[in-house]
């Protein structure tokens, strides 16, 4: 048995712990038997070929699991792009007998490997037809077989729960707002702090739940009501009068309302500033995020999603559609790569489409669970029951047969109490449900998706 | 309805996060209606009463959030441990008419939670008969409702896969390891490192995965050979040779044999001093670990616990046993207080016991996907094709019936195999098993357990 | 003798260390056995009196000491600004019979708290012919003893060699710079890094030789060339060609050309986008770099002032002019606060009029010499050789009799050699110097200042 | 002229900095034209010559500026401090043609880099004769050229106000205690924490002062009283009276009493659990104050003094006597480097002789300023006052004629009041000057090396 050949390559941006997981790949190729190749400058490197694609051994990554970026390097390529890009690129990879590749990047980098992948057999014709490779080095490659793994800080990839360079970024995020916080708290004043996420509000949702953030604005649920505004302002006044010094305006680049018009940060201060009469600061974190040291969790995931992207790759039949490493359930487990892109890029369609409830119910269970849990912290505030007001257990059911447009009534009124500070109780089996004690209380959350399902939700 | 009362109380070591927990309790109770006091300085002010306990309001949780440690005190009760003690702190909880209560704290603590409420109405009868409750508040808080929460920096509670605290003191030491290491490269020296954990290699196994260390000594999996210290120097020595500076050996505290006999770091340097002929320094990390700054994790962890617990408790029903909140594959989850203590104090036994197999096999898949992936990356040294020598790929099956020992010779034939750099394969069923494939390479981890187990694991 | 009184208060703009300081003014105020006062939110809460002057004792500064921005606050007053604000200010001190003020502030707070000191006479007389204040009041404190401090990350002020909050400030521009420097080496891309300084190049100077940056822009010392873009770009590209995978250029706020024009961050952009032929990004830092835990060197140097500043006022005489407690050759000492903030101001004043050769005489020496350093780390690149070029050992001496414009014209010369990777050679006492060898290596900062002097500097 | 060539090498223990110190050199050697070498391994390496002394180039030293430890690394030779191991570096040298050397180290590196200076022409005969070197090589190379720098982390070097390393070590040991801090206060716990300094305790003050410890203990000033512990214990618990929650003993390495006796960490802690009755937990930093990224300051100290070495070696005269590059005022400046030597000795042989006096005295006055400021930062208690007692001020003078002995009870007298909670004032010139009013407050250190004086200090 001819000994197995891989190549790994990193692509797109840069992540924190990316290099952790080249150095699994290499060393658990080197263990298994393999040779490893590393390509350097990604999908740019494959192209150019001879000094980019560098055999590597044990000590080719050693003391690089410490280090933030990709030292193997990562760029653009537009040759990679063109089908005489990926003709070469084939050719550079039969040159060293590699049919195997690990990818490490976004979205974008593991659908060109999977372009790559299906048109393998036809470069091959036209390289063997060329006369670039015999014909025998042909036979013995018949499949390019890929296995990716997410490195993306933005977390915004779907199948998998984190992605490489997460957890960093959002260490990077919350120790930038700390800092930020004692200024805010020094000068009693508002800051708006800007971080990654166009289509994927994860930094800043987690950022914002770290950090004790008054607001945050994220993409996939933008404020339910027109006036945002006027309640964001309500919450930080609110803020003010219970003690607060400091307040912190958290909102990713991707914020929107719920037209689905952009928010940007100057909207955002312009508000605050008008609405509260002072000055208001704005911090755009950039590039901050994104660099230095990879923290222990991103070392010890990007570690053992690599070592599992070569146990897969060694694995992987010719026939096997191409592999996703990611974890699931706090696991490491391989998925269908292209499926994982698909439901990622409904999400940005979703959000594109204004469907909020579907972007939504396109995240994960945790996150929906953050964002629930971060609207108490935020509504925690003493600020409903107002002189005079009172707070009121409000129970909603249904009476009578389900129809058309039940759940989208009923969501509308369970939204409107919490955000008026009552406590809103769900009733299920109308009358009879409320005789026999069939009610619970019902959170924000507890009616996404409503307004598109028929028949009648709290039953 | 009157106003449901909850205490909430920190108790054992102190961990990064218990801030965050106890404000998510506090906010998250206000916000649900409910009244909420913290208990200052653990059971001993649960005891002592008066100023110890104290209303919070949503202020009084301010700014807490980013703090290390516990601002509500954490301290050692013996009153709390007899019955006359926790006689005086159910009295304190009645007069308040507290009848709920979140525990945040280790094992130890959350068992004698469980005993005060297991004793709640035997406490109640006293009280009453002396006169210092009045019979309606005895039959308003009939019973003691338990949430707990683990706060703990080791990791060593079953049942939960993380508890609070662990990735803020995984962080401290990796940063710690990631400056010895600089410094251990510019000496070309080893250094060891001893991390918390008495019996949870946690810490140490994760740590020894983030930094790239060339050894780990773990409570659950001590070394499978007699002559570990052997191996050790040997693998070091490959590193040498390999071009690595410097080597790193981390061990838990609670470091033994596979005779149970403690390893101590200073037994660990003098093998290694004499082994490499060079002097060789060891850390112990102490308290270093345990304070300072929650990690952005830490954080959301605990304030996603701090409010299911909340939840939780307004939602416990009387003859409930106690609820611990945690989280399972990678969700927010309530569990059976009581059982998750079974089987923490299980994983003690068992060590006690040297049954290392059952340990491990208490711990989470993904510890043991850890242990296995961080032995790849030692192993992965180009150690074992010395000169002259080869790698195999072993092929190990039975054949004939199945008999007592077989599991136990396998297994030891496939380690051993693994050791010297060969590379294992499983055959199942026999002959005709070979002839037809079934052939799968096979982990260190493969055969864990198998010692303990009857039949053929091969098949 | 009277209890004396002391009372302390932070103004303008956070720094880190500011807690610091208000925590040694205390507790060594409490040690002489003097009364101390912090006034919180800064000249506004002088202003408003009541409860926003608080009488501290030894716990009341306790955990202080490690925290970012100031815990009495600061705030803008435009009612100090008046004569009535300020009347009311010395109406509310009287009433406590504080005479002694310590400002933690910058510039600006200074000069007001001198305001203060010179109005405090005849303030006195309208209190007491209002009767607001009774005669023996005013007799007891017929003078304002003033001590100043001060807080500024920008290190923008004349006369003591460091402000509390620079190096922590530093800290964080160079945390950030090592982050961005590695997605920079990832992407073999450019960065530009905005860091605050308006009129003081302090920060972006020592953070581009913390952090190895290939380019800065500083407002007392433009580029002394018009073809700034040029030289910049063709740093650049010498570094690329000799293997550099990163370019990083760190700009301050106040970054201007040689004629004075402002520099912003997207005219350097589009410069070396153009120039380079490719992406460029940029990061303004932002209040990144105000907040945040002190260093241990702003922790001592705050409390080593705050002690000296007490023991100043505790000294001061009423005929005093007001005193700074600041740094000169590495002590603490006192000097005529009032001197410091002209002599700053005149740094402002000389950018303002382009006179950069005065703006960086008014720099201390290791300003200059950093700067200077910086050039030798940027310029010795390999650049200057290029193909067929050779590097000359240049001399440059004055032949005949001193004449006007002999200077600047050996300035010229000098500088234009160095920037061509020459060796300039001083030569002095033209030719008879040459023949005794009176030969010496010029530096670009050997002729500053050249331009504005009569003679011939060379002789 | 030929071109000169300098070699750079690091030795002793590693400090961070040091990478930017040989960059420095490196690049600045470069820009003024000379060749420069690095000597991997120190001094071990310039004996084993061949690879290990390799010639640099602009990017040979790209990327190390913000790395720990030193690449070029260290290493104890036991061969260069033999004639014969010296003998061979010479060699190795000369065949280089190199005569200039850079050494960054400590005392011990410094003093070894002069001898094999003052050998060198004896060893240059020995290798002409032997055949080894040409007399022409000889002739080119008559003198050895060294310049050198402290590398460093205990800032234990006289004549330079700080050493490459400290200010590192200082927040790393900053961060740990930070992180202590917030454990012990949530337990109400004393914690002890042992810092690095066998003969300075620099570290362990200013660590002190940074963190607002309770007690430090340093060689240069043992407690002055026999009875230190009982002193300790009263501040410690007149700060629990006060409202602190924790408690924070930091002790160098070599701490001692006033008659010099080693004072270990477990005396203290016995000391402290003994009289306070409470656990008391130990925490010995170690090597994780030595490693980790360099400090901005670091860096930027290294890098000027790096580039003033480069100047200083190229315009030195063979007549010269090493030079040491450091810092003076805040500037960086040449000094003679043996004399700083001897002068580093007498800080040890004083403490050593238990001259604690003469030890303090050779300190810089910063570190008795900083010593007095944390004197009075623990002292400002409010302990004093203990009910019923009065705190006075106390004034003190000399009647008569100077006589022997005289400043010997002065210097006690004064103490013990200072001690006992008294404000000490000084009057000169005795009952003349007590009439005309020259009295001034008296501190601690006030009365510093009067035990070996003659004469009246008072006057």
């Amino acid at each position: 048995m001819a000994t197995k050949r891989i190549a790994v390559l990193t692509s797109g941006g840069d992540a924190q712990g990316m290099n952790a997981a080249v150095r699994a790949v290499v060393r658990t190729a080197l263990d298994k038997g393999a040779d490893v190749y590393a390509i350097y400058e990604g999908y740019q490197g494959l192209v150019e070929g001879g000094a980019r694609i560098r055999k590597m051994d044990w000590d080719s990554v050693g003391g690089i699991l410490q280090q933030g970026g990709t030292l193997i390097g990562t760029a653009r390529s537009e040759e990679f792009r063109t089908r005489e890009g990926r003709r070469t690129a084939a050719l550079n990879l039969l040159q060293l007998g590699v049919d195997r590749l690990v990818v490490i990047g976004g979205d974008g980098s593991l659908t060109g490997a999977d372009v790559f992948r299906r048109e393998w057999s036809s470069l091959l014709s036209e390289l063997t037809q060329s006369g670039e490779i015999s014909a025998e080095t042909a036979a013995e490659h018949p499949h390019l077989l890929i296995v990716g793994m997410v490195g993306s800080i933005d977390n915004d990839f779907s199948g998998t729960e984190i992605t490489i360079g997460t957890d960093s970024a959002l260490h990077r995020i919350t120790a930038a707002v700390d800092a930020i916080t004692s200024t805010a708290a020094s000068h009693q004043r508002t800051f708006i702090v800007k971080v990654m996420g166009r289509n994927c509000g994860y930094l800043a949702l987690y950022g914002a739940l770290a950090t004790g953030a008054d607001w945050v604005l994220i993409p996939e649920a933008p404020p339910d009501v027109d006036n945002w505004q006027d309640v964001m302002l309500e919450r930080l006044r609110a803020g003010t009068k219970a003690g607060r010094r400091d307040h912190i305006v958290i909102m990713a680049e991707g914020a929107q309302d719920r037209y689905g018009s952009y928010i940007g940060s100057s909207d955002v201060q312009r508000v605050l500033e008008e609405g509260l009469g002072e000055e208001v600061r704005t911090t755009v974190l950039g590039h901050v995020q994104r660099g230095g040291r990879p923290s222990a969790y991103d070392r010890n995931l990007a570690t053992l999603l690599g070592y599992e992207a070569v146990i897969a790759i060694l694995e992987a039949k010719p026939e096997d559609d191409p592999i996703l490493v990611g974890t699931k359930a706090n696991r490491i487990i391989r998925l269908p790569l292209m499926e994982c892109v698909q439901k990622t890029r409904q999400v940005a369609e979703a959000i594109n489409a204004k469907d909020y409830e579907k972007a939504m119910a396109l995240r994960s269970s945790g996150f929906k669970d953050a964002f629930s849990t971060l609207k108490t912290m935020i509504r925690a505030l003493p600020h409903p029951p107002e002189p005079g007001q009172r707070r009121f257990r409000i129970a909603v059911f249904n009476a009578g047969a389900p129809a058309p447009g039940m759940n989208t009534a009923g969501r509308v009124a369970i939204r409107l109490g919490l955000d008026q500070g009552h406590i809103m109780l769900g009733v299920s089996n109308g009358f009879e449900g409320l005789a026999e004690g069939q009610i619970k209380e019902l959170e924000w959350t507890s009616v996404s998706g409503w307004a598109s399902l028929g028949g009648s939700m709290l039953g």
